[in-house]
């Protein structure tokens, strides 16, 4: 995309293409539709042997400064659960086992998906990667609920602590026999 | 994107962008980088009163003619259970009320997560969308396991009765007074 917010290449118009029943951006050069979908956002609410909370201060915008679960996009190749250990290591460092999923958010507005899940770290040395400022472990009734970077942060901590109290099945995965 | 499958305008070569740790693909001529992510597909296991389960007979490619669970791709704007709904509708006609979610499966290889919804009918009336051949309600020890359209499909018919028989908690959604 050029400097000008309106691309000059490649897809840029809004047109309903035949068979379709909504908008899609396309290319009016070559007919390319661009299919836009929600993304996935993977993250975890970790937990350590004393059964405090791993949070991490955000070093990049937004919401620089503030606390939040390591979480990120999803990529290619690679299973949720991955995604989610994966952002969990590059964030803050931390090695840790998923114990199940513990809530999908539906972000409309932005277009947003999250997979949240459950996991207790197998390692204690947790430390800032390089999208953090520095990282901390807290128990339930010290979070900095005040400076917290979103809403879904919240939410996953209060509904991980209503888990942890009153217990919590888990919606299933792929089959163990079967993994893609 | 031209006949050839070799696209000559727009994203088209792979390349690390700078500060990142991946190739993505980037437009040579204006620096572009078209972020690709896994799709989501969101679907239901739905049920009728009589406990007989909601499958369609595709019309469209792949797998024509074979059965599969009312699932399609989640579109932006939309909650994942709004999806799950409107897939019942394009693809039965079926109203339903969501009970939950069922199972997350990742296929990392063909990039999709898939939101896997339990369901009840709130009208017994199905008939085909324009996707479908035609619809059927069956009970479980009727099912066309031979004349599944896709794994998943096995996997959550599997999942589902599991969960029927043994009970099952679901994982958390948006918190009802925080909705997007
Ligand atoms: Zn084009
Ligand atoms: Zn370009």
């Amino acid at each position: 995309m050029s400097d000008s917010e309106q691309p000059t290449v490649g897809p840029r118009h809004y047109q309903i293409p035949e068979g379709d029943d909504r908008e899609r951006l396309t290319c009016p050069d070559c007919g390319f539709i661009a299919y836009e979908n929600p993304r996935i956002v993977v993250g975890v609410v970790a937990r350590a042997e004393d059964e405090r909370i791993l949070l991490c201060r955000r070093a990049i915008p937004p919401r620089i400064g503030y606390w939040t679960l390591p979480a990120g996009y999803m990529e290619l190749g690679e299973t949720a659960e991955t995604g989610a250990r994966r952002e969990a290591w590059e964030e803050a460092r931390a090695q840790l086992k998923l114990t199940g999923l513990l809530a999908v958010y539906s972000l409309a507005r932005i277009h947003q998906v999250q997979l949240i899940y459950r996991a207790v770290l197998t390692d204690p040395h947790v430390e800032a990667g390089p999208e953090s400022q520095s990282v901390g472990l807290f128990h339930y009734s010290e979070l900095p609920w005040d400076e917290l970077a979103f809403p879904t942060v919240r939410w996953a901590l209060e509904q991980d602590h209503q888990a942890h109290m009153q217990g919590h099945g888990e919606a299933f995965a792929n089959p163990t026999a079967e993994e893609d």
